[in-house]
């Protein structure tokens, strides 16, 4: 009976609502909406659309308040990327890390429709003293080591700010922004981790000086052990994932193929190695890759199963800035930035 | 805003399909059909309602093809009752297993309606050398372990088939059985694992004999380690689970609720403890129980977390068999019957 199968978006909390992508069922690369993981830090914010304005002050020549029909109608263009959460694959740090226990379902990509935000800045005009940009959310809430309710508010150096795909995105996949995912207009800072493509922009403030709220200075920071310095949480990972077959299943005798993605925030998937036995990399086929774009790139590997016996099938990617995946994971207090070589242990009957 | 926000089911596997509960997140007491664990075996059977006959064969005095309608003006009970898989929280076996990744979400319950199935047999009767009844259904596919197409199906001892609550159950929740949950008949045997609930039933075969199918024999068997002989997977172990507070979840100082059910195949549950420490055991509230019939018992605990720092929250539950969680699961090679203490890791921060 062809009854409808589909794959569910696996819930990791509702309050506020954390939800992954089912990375491993979707074979599309372009993730749908309804589709997209879900990561928020408070309730959904109520924002009325019909009065939507953007006002851009600080340390600019103009400051000035965008109306939704004027930001539309600057230069569109269209970004293709993902974003990941930095916490994605936070449940595999040893020792286990506290906090949203992701598993590798927190990463999705499509197509970002929207205007550079630096034709907004070139509107307004920078002063010579701009150090960085800080953009603020329309969502808010209690944070237990802050005494006053807080907004999502995050920033930018000026450099990053002013990258020309670093755009304000009205669109996703074709269809305006969803009320879930920042509507009527978010950032995109394709190449950094998702917490700096801020949802809901609520105002831009550009400043002379070091944001330090709460979301750049206490979360989103690299804590390693020992005496290293933190340091915060920009570019993503070079990174890869295994999506076939699934981790602890039971294989038939024959050919298998395994097939995955492999994704960087600073250049472009060069290689990505499978191993079967731990000791040998043989290099895997990319089976597609969008240049000059911001999107994972596809690969697959055909496996002569011939023996009976359990394995583990590592995978490792290596981007054109030559970082490759490593061994261990830099552990870190809060778990960001996982990208120790992926794995999945298979049996074979 | 008050956008809508659900959980969902978690995927497993799409060919067959295999979806969790997202038992942590539901609140209720009666699972909703669309939150209801899928655990098949093959793809769905076609079946059709209109002609449909479910035969009774074999050791019977007047063998038998009942059809729907005739069924269901028989003498209706209603069973309220969890169904739970044999695999549930495999994933958690040390060392691991190899199969259906179940975490803690193969479990749900609700309200069967249907025939006691002692009330078809009393209708075609029984030969004097009767011993199994076996249970065929529509659902087949290959198994590598075969050389031909199976048809799902199990075998329940005379005593289990003839108990009153044993039913052909037609609606859940006071509709019809869905088609991804066995339309239009499924055998209910309340307290056993769910691999003796088929579903999509297509025959009934009473034989003088113990019935030797591979989802009798070689599925659905405890392989413990070592010299131990095998034994067939039957009733439910006595088990729980913590739902509050999620596992490695960050958690304010002061006072939290703890909270989980707790459910046995056996007897009812006397009894949940709880630990922060690992070492005192805490007679948690059960704050609802149903006698008589087949549910878990949810129960609650209000813990001062007065000290920052990392704890673990163990739970275990005891039945009127006397029968409590061990410290350590029975490890089985195919990852049957986890009934380890529960436990979930939080820091107080």
């Amino acid at each position: 009976m062809d009854l409808p199968i589909k794959p569910f978006l696996t819930t990791q909390s509702l309050k506020p609502e954390n939800q992954e992508t089912p990375i491993k069922f979707l074979t599309t690369n372009i993730i749908p909406d309804k589709y997209f993981f879900l990561r928020n830090h408070f309730t959904y914010p109520t924002i009325l659309a019909k009065n939507f304005m953007l006002p851009i002050y600080g340390e600019v020549i103009k400051p000035y308040a965008f109306d939704f029909d004027t930001i539309i109608k600057l230069n569109q263009v269209t970004i293709n990327g993902l974003l990941e959460c930095a916490g994605n694959h936070r449940a595999k740090f040893e020792p286990r890390v506290y906090g949203e226990q992701w598993e590798e379902g927190a990463i999705s990509q499509g197509e970002w429709k929207g205007i550079p935000l630096r034709d907004l800045l070139a509107i307004t005009g920078l002063k010579a003293n701009a150090l960085e940009v800080i953009f603020e959310a329309y969502d808010f809430g209690n944070r237990e080591d802050m005494d006053h309710n807080v907004h999502y508010t995050r920033s930018l150096p000026l450099e990053k700010a002013l990258h020309p795909d670093t755009i304000l995105a009205f669109e996703y996949n074709g269809k305006p922004l969803s009320l879930k995912h920042g509507f009527p207009l978010r950032l995109i800072v394709p190449g950094w981790y998702g917490m700096a493509s801020v949802k809901w922009l609520k105002k831009i403030t550009v400043i002379n000086g070091y944001y330090q709220g709460p979301f750049q200075m206490i979360d989103y920071v690299y804590y390693p052990k020992g005496n290293s310095h933190p340091y915060p949480v920009t570019t993503i990972n070079v990174n890869s994932l295994i999506q076939k077959p699934l981790d602890y299943s039971i294989l038939d005798q024959g050919l298998q193929q395994i097939e995955g993605i492999a994704w960087s925030g600073e250049g472009s998937i060069t290689k990505v190695e499978v191993s079967v036995d731990g000791e040998k990399w043989i290099i895997a086929e990319i089976s597609q890759q969008f240049q000059g774009s911001y999107t994972w790139t596809n690969w697959k590997f055909q496996w002569h199963a011939k023996q009976k016996g359990e394995y583990t099938i590592y995978c490792r990617a290596q981007d054109s800035k030559g970082r490759i995946q490593p061994q261990k994971p830099l552990w870190n207090k809060k778990g960001y930035g996982y990208n120790a070589i992926a794995k999945v242990r298979v049996k074979v009957e």
